[in-house]
């Protein structure tokens, strides 16, 4: 489909990725409503314009999410805990906002006649994949992690209503992303460490991780691409990852390169980060390919764009959530 | 583990299943403690018994299911909205009996110290396997269902807390099961629609749907069989159904032979008997096999045993729920 004259809901649309879809689907002629809580999400990526509607409330408030759907022909839900490392310490906040929340975005549709959905799901969901690169119909996996648990339910709701009700679904299995706007993740938490201390670097693990990593732009461009190809194919799922991986050690060189630094490294020790981090993270892209979509940006320039982003944007220097 | 001596939990007790587990803890010496609701167990299923302790409440209510957490070694999980057929008609039923009943188990547990526990999945979430019969690590499917949903949910909640929180976790995924106080399902279907118009039977899909089922004594059995064999993996799924399959006809042939009755038989038409029924239903069993087991009595046999208990137990006739 086109998104030219449609009206279009973004749920996180003040986030990292949320509010890069916003500024696609506004380029791109649709009227968006963006539900955010601003929980982790930031007013400085949703300027007020005439296209753009806001509505500031959780989607645990079902009659706020149900209310926003009236009259709506498409939804992004990229609202979420994107928070994987922390999920241990408090375990009812991935059931409760991956879940719940994604339940309370259909049963809004639903309520409404709005029927098609494209969702941020995670490769995390795959644990410790058996292969790699890791191909949408790998071995059924075993959740190691409740941010998994949480996406895998999401996903099962998702094509649950797909079959049972009619909805048209878009589920993408990103890594970790990467571009401006980024907030959440290693390379800020390595940039407010040495922003403290400039001498000494704490890294989780034995710095040996290595990950695949997307550039945000890839990514939202990857979803178009999806969306505009389905036809009407009901259940879509693509993996969204860059064919190259990242070692830990390389993408502290770049960043500490880019700050001018030469701090020494502690490292935590162990080949996961934490419990249920995968120490390596590579998704099979050749589905998505198949459509002619292809990362653009290398992983190396994604991380300088990234530190440079955080280094000019000050409203992202104290800590979320 | 043995169950000598341990205190152990059962949820849904009072169950088709959940007795048969009561019987079995009892006689091999263990102390029990019930949690049903009553939704759709029996109080007849649940005699007075000085080794068990009958907690009448819903796992919706943390305070309770985490005081009765106290003190006990280990639980079998096996409360659930067990309705594959209706879940589109009350969407967030599964999410909340099958999802969030789980992680109120989980973190009462947790509360606790109780780290080891079994739990009642279903082959469901194979969805329409692509290989039969399934083994459990195949290709990663697609939920067609919300039970099938709700349950790879929950599963991933278990993983999780076992990668987390250090748990260890038995993960059952049940075929249909029959025997003696067998209540939801095909076999009671036709029964009452027989027992109030023995002339017509009316049935969901083309009749050509095969399926496994198991009898719930050799369910139960090899439940026991995983649970002793594991020593200390923490994870540990196993498929539990019957290598040979039943087609709805043959079961129709059988039920009816039983009752003595020849009704004409009107087919509500289509290969699935509802929207997310998978018309082919057979797992591989290989996994538990392995460790000795296997089932004993025959699909048929499982059928005349199912219809018989039916007829003799008037508490079972009217609709649950």
């Amino acid at each position: 489909m086109e998104f030219s004259g449609k009206s279009v809901v973004v749920t996180g649309g003040a986030g990292f990725i949320g509010s890069h879809v916003v500024d696609a689907l506004v380029s791109g002629g649709a009227s968006v409503t963006i539900i955010d809580n601003f929980s982790t999400g930031y007013r400085e990526l949703v300027p007020p314009r005439p296209q753009v509607t806001l509505i500031e409330g959780d989607l645990l408030d079902f009659p706020l999410v149900s209310g926003a759907m009236k009259g709506q022909d498409f939804v992004f839900h990229l609202a979420a805990n994107a928070d994987v490392k922390d999920g241990l310490l408090h375990p009812r906040k991935d059931v409760e906002q991956n879940i719940i929340a994604t339940q309370n975005v259909l049963e809004g549709m639903r309520a409404h006649g709005v029927r098609r959905i494209a969702f941020s799901s995670t490769g995390a969901l795959y644990g410790d994949a058996p292969i790699l690169p890791t191909p949408e119909d790998c071995p059924f996996p075993i959740q190691t992690s409740l941010y998994g648990a949480s996406k895998v339910a999401a996903e099962g709701l998702l094509t649950a209503y797909a079959f049972g009700y009619d909805f048209q679904t878009w589920i993408f299995r990103f890594v970790s992303l990467l571009g401006p706007r980024y907030s959440h993740g290693h390379i800020i938490d390595f940039w407010r460490q040495l922003r403290k201390d400039p001498k000494v670097l704490h890294v989780l693990g034995d710095g040996h991780q290595r990950k695949s990593y997307l550039n945000v732009a890839d990514c939202v461009r990857g979803m178009l691409v999806a969306v505009k190809a389905a036809g009407t194919t009901n259940i879509n799922i693509y993996n969204l990852g860059h064919t190259a991986m990242c070692e830990v050690n390389e993408s502290i060189r770049i960043i500490c390169g880019e700050l001018g630094l030469s701090p020494e490294i502690r490292y935590g020790g162990g080949e996961r980060g934490w419990i249920g981090d995968a120490p390596r993270i590579l998704l099979d892209t050749k589905k998505l390919g198949s459509l002619g979509w292809s990362p653009t940006k290398a992983i190396p320039e994604s991380i300088v764009e990234t530190v440079r982003f955080i280094e000019q944007n000050p409203f992202l220097h104290k800590k979320q959530g």
